[in-house]
């Protein structure tokens, strides 16, 4: 590995710690409610006994065992996984210096395996503040069957946890709490504390005020959305369709918004309320078109979750029928479609038809995430506009995709910042053997110093539901809340920015400069904490 | 429009100037020769008989007369077009503070419509250091016909304009030599001045050492690859095809190279020169692929110009075939391909066969620009892989266009002081009235203050060949130079690359923070100049 200069410099960089994190010897914990209702769950029975909430109050310094701790990365990167682990780290030393931290490698499947790296001074030198999962690595292994339970029992044991820290989404802290439910009925002293991390920004709640990773890749997408906008602007030729990765919810097309103002965002969740249909998509982006081209601007800037697509109906049924006759082995699947979805269909042009059919997964089903929604909209918006008697423009589109560059760019300082609080958290939780916990950094709009930190009950975040056939406890993706200040100040504002060129550039993530710059948070958080 | 605050901090910075143009009164021509040879074109009869360069130096103040100059942006945009126009600005109001400077609107086409805005101290405050070319908009069009010619005659006449400077690429800088050549003709007194745009870096000399936009342009794609990289290393997943703007030359893919050190960079002019087929390159990539899979690495990252496509013949020879075949309106072109052009056609997927046959452009012909090399280059080589016995990894590819995110991002410090130094010595010839001239701004691998300028007789940059079977005057586009210092570095390194994990990366551009990190310069420009 080349270090660049910036990552040079990034790894001197000292993350400011919240107050309350200064003396971490002298914190104790008080046991109590957490700001939404418990609902105990039996498949948890025994986390679901634990108080909901703990927060921290500093007394005298006392004396800490040392602790032994594992950690893994879990799922998608999102910047700052580094700084949990370093601020992990940190924290551990700092209540017992002979405390030891290991890194099962490439996701969960280094714990069932037991393939580990002991973290050191000397290794996270190299990667504090910096991007990426590389330093241990990454995977999407569930840990789900009994076999797999026991082996990471076995892994916990012979390495003799005082903890395991699960730095994932939804799912991973899904999987966390089963683990730490596991434990308990198996005597296994290990606690499990989760840490929440994804881009996606879907994992919050009344004490989760962001996940970790989201304020970087809005930074990074944006600077992307807003040079394209300026692109737009200055060649006067292009509608840019510029997807953006963030799985089911809108959350990163909302930010993105308000970071760059650009001409129109889909929603998926406001579409899903109002059930619109594509046809009403592809006509309410027509519209917009027209109407700009009529005052002489045929260029524009429209932001696409990569979710929508599980938002419109007709897709979704469409997908449905061509999966059930292929599995049937239908030669011809075109003439055996519904009227519905023969419509659909027929709406898409030869290459999407021919993706559809021919471009499948292992078990032969159409690849819904790989549809490429941008290309699909801009398809059926030129002939949309083309059947239109009153659009005399020029439609030139280009389809753009924001994804894997934002998982993995340099933490902008908030994330540096928070990741390094949530680690400490983490380590405190472990060592108040409070399993089945995720890591709370909380206050997130005010400076670093205010934050509050806490822990809470991953089963009150939790809810029975049936997924592909099987009740499954699983944690609810937050989706965009259409009711909010923050889509309220979208709503306020997206008529007049599709009309006149309002576009905003926030340029790449800045490190150093004024603290206004560097410590700049995203909308989101203002607007979820004011 | 809406600031951020990035762009707010940009309009404040004030780009350094070179000593020798710190008292632009006191500057004097020497007419002189340029490094390499002058050819008089009998096509530039009048250019031809002026010197090939003029330097400057420091004498006594003198008066300057007030200038009245305009300036037009062709072309695509690049990083720093605003702060050419700045330069000019500040540069002709320093020499008579009666100087006036006319934008001409959206291009070329500006100066034949006789649309434009006057640049005002005011309105630029908006614009200082900012990218994109908004100010006054850029377009495509050519002053080629007689009218056109005259159209802009007419223009410049009725503003009693003394210079016009075109902001542009190869293309413009040629529309430049042929209309000064008409004006001097039609004894029409304004100068025509060029200035080296173009984030492709294909129009450098032994005067020109980079165009402007280029350093800017490599930084973005370098941040997002950079990220990428870190991505793949971190999920162990993905192969990433990065496709890379920047026209025929592969300048912007062998910089991106240098500085993130991906796993293969293909380079056009290599190819051409070992006359690589397309089975060839696949097999290439597909060697790397089951190596790295032996060594457990089933991920990786590789940059692909732009401009491949037209360095495969077998490529072109089938486009060709399928143009003249179409062109006949035959229906079943498939069976009457040639066998080798029946070969390349088979060997590609049935979207990129639909792709071919039927995204044509308005003269009916496929479009060479649209192919995405990405894609095509994925799909072939699963193919090649899938035929493959020995190897048993799992091959799993993103493709990724970096594009117009980089070519109005903000420019760089280096960018934004390169171009006011452009602007300053575009100025000082339309004060020489040295039409016919190219801005020039040399050593630049040196401190600012030590940067040296020029002005370069574009009849000496231009050649005549035959294009779509006529003679015309053209600047050659400069290739990757496969024995320059820069090549060699490469080559020295990419089979280390290859093999391991050695990914950079660079991070997004700072413009706070120590001098070694935000004035950085490219290896392209170190290496030209050490």
């Amino acid at each position: 590995m080349t270090q660049s200069l910036l990552e040079k410099l990034r790894l001197e960089y000292q993350p400011r710690l919240p107050k309350v994190l200064e003396n971490i010897e002298t914190l104790r914990p008080i046991f109590g409610k957490c700001k939404e209702c418990v609902v105990p769950l039996e498949a948890l029975s025994n986390l679901s006994k634990k108080d909901p909430f703990i927060s921290f109050t500093n007394q005298e310094p006392k004396e800490h065992r040392p602790l032994r701790i594992g950690v893994v990365l879990s799922g998608g990167q999102a910047a700052g996984g580094h700084n949990v682990i370093a601020g992990l780290y940190d924290a551990q030393k700092k209540l017992n210096p002979d405390s030891e931290l290991f890194g099962f490698l490439n996701g969960p499947k280094g714990i069932t395996d037991n393939k580990y790296r002991e973290i050191t001074q000397e290794l996270l030198a190299a990667y504090r503040n910096l991007g990426g999962f590389d330093l241990i690595g990454s995977g999407r292994t569930k840990i789900e069957t009994p076999e797999q339970f026991k082996a990471a029992e076995a892994t916990v044991r012979a390495l003799r946890l005082d903890g395991l820290v699960i730095i994932g989404g939804d799912d991973s802290n899904t999987n966390a709490a089963l683990l730490a439910e596991y434990f308990l009925v198996q005597n296994c002293p290990t606690a499990v504390v989760g840490v929440p991390k994804t881009i996606d920004g879907d994992l919050t709640n009344s004490d989760i005020e962001i996940s970790f990773g989201f304020d970087s890749a809005v930074k990074t997408y944006s600077e992307i959305i807003g040079n394209i906008a300026r692109d737009a602007l200055s060649a006067k030729k292009y509608y840019y369709f510029i997807k953006l990765m963030g799985r089911s919810a809108s959350h990163i097309a909302l930010e993105c918004a308000m970071q760059t103002q650009p001409n129109m965002t889909l929603i998926g969740e406001e579409i899903a309320l109002k059930k619109d249909t594509l046809t009403q998509i592809v006509e309410g982006i027509s519209d917009m078109i027209c109407t700009r081209s009529k005052n002489g601007k045929d260029y524009g800037v429209i932001l696409i979750p990569e979710g929508i697509i599980e938002f419109i109906p007709e897709i979704n049924q469409l997908i449905q029928e061509l999966n059930d006759l292929l599995a049937q082995g239908v030669k011809d699947v075109k003439n055996k479609l519904t009227q519905a979805s023969e419509h659909c269909f027929s709406m898409l042009s030869p290459e999407f038809q021919s993706q559809l059919l021919f471009d499948r997964d292992p078990h032969g089903n159409v690849q819904v995430s790989k549809i490429e929604t941008e290309r699909l909209l801009i398809d059926l918006v030129k002939k949309a506009l083309a059947n239109r008697n009153d659009y005399k423009g020029k439609f030139s589109a280009q389809p753009i995709f924001c994804g894997y560059e934002g998982r993995s760019c340099l933490p902008s300082n908030f994330d540096a910042q928070y990741c390094y609080a949530l680690g400490h958290v983490a380590a405190l939780l472990v060592d108040l053997q409070a399993t089945g916990f995720i890591s709370c950094v909380q206050n997130l709009a005010a400076p670093v110093e205010e934050w509050q930190i806490g822990g809470r009950n991953l089963v009150t975040m939790i809810s029975m539901e049936k997924r592909q056939g099987k009740i499954k406890p699983v944690i609810q993706k937050s989706l965009v809340n259409l009711k909010s200040k923050q889509f309220f100040a979208f709503q306020k504002d997206r008529q007049k920015w599709a009309e006149q060129d309002l576009y905003r550039y926030p340029g790449p993530i800045q490190f150093f400069g004024p603290p206004e710059l560097t410590e700049a948070i995203t909308f989101t958080i203002q607007l979820a904490s004011s």
